[in-house]
């Protein structure tokens, strides 16, 4: 008899988090978010919320001690206190070994390729020198990368030629933090595979994605992606080796590139629910946040299987956004009856910050990509022009 | 420019409430709850929780000042306090005019039969003299229902016979309460048709749903329902009737009887989400609650058209449970990946209180009825046999 239903934490109470929540609520469990942000759009869905910093210890291990598992809505996380409470036999998931190895890009690229899996060559960089003798070999232009904390195209700069290391160097910390370069990828699709893999091995991968990005962020994710059929068998064969070598608990997002004769590359594996996961919600019968919420608390996997064409399209702060959020445009975007508005409810809006995302489901791709295209149109997302009260 | 999201106040945070919440939080609204059990449903993911009474005017008029509009989960609500707020121009939809007719089953009745609208015949019952009036107009057996107050078969009494008559009396408050009598009507099938006004007047109809009650209480409910394309049609049309009779805004459901030769009769309206729309949050791109909050806050409609058939089952507190909740089983029913479970988190069960649901969508009608049959079998909410810590 399981008579109460579980607690989950949940470190971070980002746009992730608070999907997560509205899934894990309707599913019955209790939830508890860590997140140093008092308004995070986790907030007021969090049946308690920590205000702490990501790797306050104790705040941490509060958060252990209220719950029967955590999980993370990012990657970017001190894995010490997790390993240690780990060790105390608190449950983690996706595991800390598996976020370990995943949060730094050097040791995801060393594992995969033990795995055999396909990836961009790359090596290790401990000197502007080493960066020389690495376009030698990979020639250019090849892409320098924070082996941690990179995201949204952070953390990544493309050398595009001899001249230009000495910058590149200086732009990503000038020795002070750890790098690698990667040989670049004449890639003409970006895909993604979101994948989830439950306490007792079963894996279940959903439709393959194409995402479209604007200044290195996600703009667009179409599903099903414009790739050839046994492209796609690949892709998702991959992802489920990805799942297998990692041994993650939870969802992943796999970002591959496809290049012209369909040779697919891992770019990129996230251990968790991810931005490009999010069409899910509308385009198949269980989103990726149910999947990972029902991973990480030993329930079966649900259906991946994708119900009608979906297109997804990022609702990001507006240029020279600053301040407090305003979001305008809803009314008419929501004209359209197909379309599917999700705001994060984040008070505090940036220029490209992520604000909010748009879905819209249709017969055909082409139709689902124009009505979403008509939606984001109408929506601005910008800071209140005067002071407001209320 | 629309900088600050519109708050929404509801009156009630039981399982409508919540998953009202839970729509209106993906949209970014913030929203305030009444409601005067601490850790009733949507307690968690409110906004704020006004812990009252329903009928508190202090508390009531507390929720109109923090909000831009007022909305409710249920219909027995005095409506005194309401209409006051309402002139002095908070605003409250559905509408308090129209909430006033309908929680009130003779003027409901009498209005939509002013509108022409098929009902049962009825009358108003002053004494057990009327009753026997009645019976002799409309034949046994026949329905004595008191006029306000009832849900899931409660204020409702079926008067077999003329010796009966005395008994249902007492039964229904031996005179202190109002009173009213209707034919029994032979009806083959019970369906319901959600459906919802925008405040511009728009209307959007719900496929028709069909009802199967136990012992008065809804237990499933199956989309689309089994009935003549002209039927459908008809039950459509009223739905819509309906909806302009009473210039509602926000979701309605309407009840009906259809009869051997496809004669539909309204049986009842509630202003408000209902238990027979819950296959909404699976079956179509909208659901109700989304809906219902789309409408009372000026935004456009959304789709409503059925994505594939569709089964919904009522979860139940177990014959004789009292007590703490206790849901066994969750891991069984999810075993098959199209089941969608939904757990109310109301912490006190009673039997047959409504404790959660369950959705089912698949290629065919009867392969979600299978399906869905399967995994309620293997769900049981009951209390916890000891006293659990945690």
């Amino acid at each position: 008899m399981n008579c109460l239903s579980k607690k989950i934490g949940i470190i971070g109470g980002g746009q992730l988090g608070k999907m997560m929540i509205l899934d894990a609520k309707r599913l019955g469990f209790y939830v508890v978010t860590l997140d140093p942000t008092e308004c995070c759009p986790s907030h007021s869905i969090s049946d308690e919320h920590i205000v702490a910093a990501y790797d306050d210890e104790d705040a941490l291990r509060q958060l252990a001690e209220k719950v029967d598992v955590i999980t993370y809505e990012f990657e970017h996380i001190h894995v010490g206190i997790l390993k240690q409470l780990e060790q105390e036999e608190y449950v983690i998931y996706p595991t800390v070994s598996s976020l370990a190895i995943i949060q730094n890009k050097f040791r995801q690229k060393t594992t995969l390729l033990k795995g055999q899996i396909s990836v961009p060559r790359f090596q290790q960089i401990k000197t502007q020198q080493d960066i020389e003798e690495a376009g030698n070999r990979f020639g250019y232009p090849m892409m320098l990368k924070a082996c941690t904390g990179g995201y949204d195209g952070k953390g990544n700069w493309v050398v595009q030629h001899k001249d230009a290391i000495q910058e590149a160097y200086k732009q990503l910390g000038n020795g002070q933090i750890e790098l690698m370069i990667e040989e670049f990828v004449p890639f003409v699709k970006e895909i993604s595979v979101l994948a989830c893999r439950s306490i007792d091995g079963h894996i279940a991968i959903y439709p393959v994605g194409e995402n479209i990005h604007e200044d290195s962020i996600l703009d667009e994710t179409r599903v099903p992606a414009d790739i050839t059929e046994d492209c796609t068998k690949k892709a998702m064969e991959l992802a489920s080796e990805v799942m297998e070598i990692f041994a993650g608990v939870g969802m992943f997002c796999v970002e591959m590139f496809v290049t012209e004769d369909d040779t697919i590359y891992i770019n990129e594996v996230a251990p968790r629910p991810h931005n490009s996961g999010h069409y899910t919600i509308e385009g198949c019968m269980t989103s990726q946040f149910e999947q990972h919420i029902r991973a990480i608390s030993g329930l079966p996997l649900g259906d991946v299987a994708l119900r009608c064409p979906t297109v997804m399209r990022n609702l990001l702060g507006a240029d020279g956004a600053y301040g407090k959020t305003c979001v305008d445009g809803l009314i008419e975007a929501q004209q359209d009856p197909h379309v599917k508005v999700h705001i994060y409810g984040k008070t505090e809006v940036r220029e490209k910050r992520k604000m909010g995302h748009l879905t819209v489901c249709a017969t055909t791709l082409d139709e689902a990509i124009e009505r979403a295209d008509q939606a984001k149109m109408c929506i601005q997302i910008t800071h209140t022009h005067k002071e407001v009260i209320g």
